[in-house]
């Protein structure tokens, strides 16, 4: 079966002049085939158009890159699609010649079966700290050197790690966006200064405006954590991961956490 | 005529789950060869060195690398060797598993003949900023969004573009160092916030203290660099380019870069 195709040829390797390895010049999205289809292809298309645009890259057609997505899903039960698409190998030095063109990279891997503890995620507040970024902030691009060395930080000790802005307020996790609860209130992380806008925390904002929630976007210094009703953290992959912990202190799990869950394993979010 | 041998063996293309790709998960080195030899190795392996602590990266053996490195170099009167550490293709997500080995990816390129007008090089103060990000400061990263974005900003209008910091104070250029110079002073800005240290950069220190001459690291709002007696951007294959100008405003030659650049061509520095 193939695993991966580029610029839609079945390939494994990328050319070693590709500007995606040699300055991180592209974007990404981590996409979930379900039955051999794309359910929530349209977010992650939205997303991918928001960073090309803002990377200077050619929009690679839609219909194209769905078709190769496609491709690739078909008779997949349960699967994670990888899709890069990169600057190519256009150029020597910084500068992208004028229309160079996209390559995309699109390669399947197994669904990863991440167990989590059933009393909940423990979640560590990492020292990585997350720049100020406003030119990067919101899009999946591919300098993720922040997450990595957060991620550094611990081995299996922890589910997930959270990131701080240099005000010292709460931003993303490693690899997921993070909520917490007060009362029948959704709060989550302003991403205009750094972070990613992860397409299940856009679910769950969507969600709850349907449901005539109150979902707001605030500063998140970690003691909002600690003294919330409920904290979780989310991706495309996990879903949503309640806290059971954010390192010593535990969390309770109350607020309408349990609402938005049944939600999710409706497919209602 | 191999270009490029990655791990040892010649190959023109990188795995495409390389963590180099995904996560910009390593660091780099643009080197000179002069003569089949690579005169300022020692410098650039010392950086390697630095890079790979910082991001968690097995240290290749220095023998091993350099013995690669001389094998691309062999029968170049003068070319720019390429070398990549990356993260390789070890795990899936960011945390690297423990003992990962690290990539090696080294191509060779023929030296880039750029001509410089005799008048001087023409910067341009860019819009994009550096945000200050100790954890990355100094390393050559594969993490290069902003010397990309920054380059996007012109096209051949300016030799070089200065980015400046969240203070608004400048940092260096897309792809080299900039000093300034006033009197028998040479200064730079400081980059253990961010920037990249580079091997001119510091072989122009060296100089100066060699020489007894006072080089100072110091703070650079643009107006130091108008009211300077000469400004220069430098690296390891342009050497040094006086400049003739940032934007609109002129810029005067004096002081001791003339002596400088006498020490450049006679190999001094």
């Amino acid at each position: 079966m193939i695993d991966c195709l580029i610029d839609g040829v079945a390939a494994q390797d990328v050319s070693a002049d590709d500007r995606g390895l040699a300055y991180g010049h592209g974007v990404f999205e981590t996409i979930e085939i379900a039955a051999g289809e794309l359910p929530h292809w349209a977010r992650h298309w939205r997303r991918l158009v928001l960073g090309c645009s803002r990377l200077g890259l050619a929009e690679p057609g839609e219909a194209l890159l769905r078709g190769e997505a496609m491709r690739l899903a078909r008779g997949h039960e349960r699967a994670v699609l990888k899709l890069m698409l990169t600057a190519g190998s256009a150029g020597v030095g910084y500068r992208l010649p004028d229309g160079a063109p996209t390559r995309r990279v699109l390669c399947i891997r197994t669904w990863p079966e991440r167990r989590l503890p059933t009393e909940g995620a423990a979640l560590r507040l990492c020292r990585t700290r997350l720049p100020f970024d406003p030119a990067l902030a919101g899009i999946k691009h591919l300098n993720r050197l922040h997450s990595v060395l957060a991620r550094a930080e611990w081995r299996d000790e922890y589910a997930e790690g959270l990131l701080c802005d240099p005000d010292g307020c709460v931003v993303e996790g490693t690899m997921s966006n993070v909520f917490w609860v007060e009362g029948d209130t959704l709060l989550t992380p302003d991403l205009s200064r750094c972070g990613v806008a992860g397409i299940m925390r856009e679910r769950i904002l969507e969600w709850a405006d349907g449901r005539g929630a109150t979902a707001r976007i605030e500063a998140c210094p970690p003691e909002r954590l600690r003294s919330a009703d409920a904290v979780f953290v989310c991706n495309s992959l996990i879903g949503i991961w309640p806290a059971a912990r954010l390192d010593r202190h535990l969390l309770p799990r109350a607020g309408l956490i349990e609402e938005l869950l049944s939600a999710v394993r409706a497919g209602e979010c």
